[in-house]
């Protein structure tokens, strides 16, 4: 059953892949780490996932269960998978899924190349499936290939917003507490109708509170709870947190989650997620360098500037491009410093176009170009211009949006930029 | 403060610019209104509604109140005086907006032209604007220019989606029960926090429902009730059927409501309402005859056949053109029978452009021309599909996307369509 590298052995610092997507939050992130890790000391690296995704979406009115609508045609459950593998300290990520939707699971993992990832089959209910996950990280089960966690953090499908913020304060409440959950503020009053319909009393919306995802437990006490559970809590229970204090007696600490922990649960929901993956894109650029030192003196000066207006911002001499496409980066700036022609935009192009990925939303790059003001004459510039016309003509039938800078100046100061 | 007619008299039969836009609902809609009138017998007239607007949107995360945020460049806030507008049955609508947003709603008001609208000024808290509101409707109160119906709905400004479906249904079952309310099943489980935010116990998720909009209440019912209440319930109180059941004794009946009754809160619900809109548009079209004659025989067969698709067609003649555009009608198709040239085609081209209407959306415009087969020459069926197309061109660059159609037949099969 198991599709992820066995033994829970992802690697301990974010991949290439990783350091860049962080942009602005890298800082904060690094920190949050260290600090997960002196907390945790050397159990840092037990915590793991489990994702129930055997739900048949039939709130939706839409016949694909919804973790599987696509976004932006990739399935929503990859963006929540994305979500978790960007925080390095999560070993392993169980994905309960049922036997009918396996093969399209493993195709998933395949082709956004997620990582750390085993599947178990779903149960009927959302409680059979978690326990399902469990199970395959419990020591006492035959056949188990991933070692038991600390704390496991479990987490739905259909919320692919969870940043490691969230993440980080459920388990580390969980560890002092045995269990911890989000939870947000109710919108609506919660009432309780009598049996023929009417209002029978309305709860005081101040003293209540909507239980959210993340939850966090001690791997114990929610497999010890899960154990004793009755076949009436499996079948209709609904909350973990109410399984730990019924049978592990732990009361759980409440933390207080963002406005984006919210479910996908109606159709309206995918609308509002597309729209915010959307605002996310246009928060994220990828900046091309053509070699390796420029990457780390011009691309490292263009990168701070950038950061003040944008959350993610990367730099890269090339090497990981394919990677930065596969994770929906829609906006490029293309440096050429010594180069004066367009090969390096010429390989961006051939590859976003090789990905599909302007085919719902148009890709911008920025193709910028270093020529020293005094020994280029103005024909040749003229030329220059007229071939990044013809370019951005080419590229925008496939949704391809190019631009071209032109920047002019003396040899000397290029010099002085370099070193 | 008084901005719509006075003493609450708006048509007993809806305007003709409702007439079409319902489309298929049409007939639901009017039995609907019949059934009302039938049960509430010479009192059908007596239903207002009170709109509380007078939120800041501090959970929104932007500067604008939630109800006057643009989507499609118009306010949150016209969607929903359009959506209850609608309802011919509702005679009186009463908006409660802070003093600084009152000129922002005159404004919107008029340049939408929402009728049967009366501004009160709102009070601090949703309790006390709705207290204002149901004061203009009462006739111990000084200066009052409106009717006391018999029964009010209290809806939000921020729910623009609400159909005269639920809005009858609450309004007959206040008629019997004395008050009613719209609910949804529980998305979340409701826990119940311990003062050192850990979790003291969770509710059944079964037992219990969310307390939503519209709500209806025996005017005298609610007005009593709100008398009565304490500065405690003006300030904090949450709920009307709370306060009825208080202070009137009167158990409200619940009514199942469909997902669309959702309250605008977060920003992302502005995306997801955007896309609700946009899906509606796209359910809607206008057919434009260039004669009265055409808009009741050849007008009608396209009706039928659109109607097996689209949720909305409306055909005309041309004559409430302006009013259809203003109601974001988006598709046209413009049947051209008797003339050969694009004067009806161009008329609407134009009003489409006056409007502003394809800023942020696309128009689409389908020129159908009928021609002579055997009388007209080849050459000038070419003319034709090169005027189309400079016309498409130019169209184009203003957003808007027009195609042409030529039908060519012989003329008795002509004249057998037309009589």
């Amino acid at each position: 059953m198991e599709l992820g590298p066995p033994g829970g052995s992802g690697p301990a610092e974010p991949g290439p892949r990783l350091r860049g997507l962080r942009g602005a939050d890298a800082a904060a992130s690094a920190s949050s780490l260290s600090r997960f890790g002196a907390e945790a000391g050397c159990r840092a690296s037990a915590v793991a996932a489990v994702l129930p995704a055997g739900g048949s979406g039939e709130r939706m009115g839409v016949p694909t269960p919804k973790q599987f609508c696509p976004i932006l045609e990739r399935p929503l459950i990859s963006y929540t998978l994305q979500a978790l593998e960007r925080v390095s300290w999560i070993k392993d990520i169980i994905v309960a899924v049922t036997r009918e939707n396996m093969e399209t699971m493993k195709g998933i993992i395949q082709r956004y190349q997620h990582k750390r990832i085993s599947l178990v089959e779903a149960g009927v209910t959302r409680h059979r499936s978690i326990f399902n996950g469990l199970k395959a990280l419990a020591e006492d089960q035959p056949n188990c290939r991933l070692s038991k966690p600390e704390v496991v953090i479990i987490h739905d499908a259909v919320r692919p917003f969870v940043e490691e913020d969230v993440l980080l304060k459920v388990v580390t409440a969980a560890q002092e507490h045995g269990a911890s959950g989000a939870i947000r503020p109710l919108v609506s009053t919660v009432i309780s109708p009598s049996a023929d319909s009417c209002l029978d009393h309305s709860l005081e919306r101040a003293r209540y509170r909507a239980s959210e995802m993340p939850q966090a437990f001690l791997f114990d006490v929610i497999y010890d709870a899960y154990q004793q559970c009755s076949d009436y809590d499996l079948e209709f229970g609904t909350e973990c947190l109410h399984l730990a204090l019924k049978y592990s007696h732990i009361k759980a600490k409440l933390v207080e989650g963002s406005p984006d922990l919210w479910k996908v649960t109606y159709k309206r929901d995918l609308y509002a997620a597309e729209s915010i993956i959307k605002e996310r894109i246009s928060q994220k650029v990828c900046v091309v360098m053509d070699t390796k030192e420029d990457e780390e003196h011009v691309g490292h000066c263009l990168e701070e500037m950038l950061k003040t207006e944008l959350n993610h911002v990367k730099v890269t001499s090339g090497q990981d491009l394919q990677q930065i496409i596969l994770e929906q980066c829609y906006n490029f700036v293309c440096v050429n410093v010594m180069t004066s022609d367009f090969e390096e935009t010429q390989r961006l192009l051939n590859m976003v176009e090789e990905s599909n990925l302007s085919i719902l939303y148009p890709v911008v790059v920025i193709s910028v170009h270093f020529l020293d003001y005094e020994s280029v004459p103005l024909g040749q510039k003229m030329e220059k211009v007229m071939q990044i016309r013809e370019f951005a003509k080419e590229a925008k039938k496939r949704n391809i949006l190019l631009s071209g800078l032109l920047i002019y100046f003396p040899q000397e100061i290029q010099r002085d930029l370099l070193h």
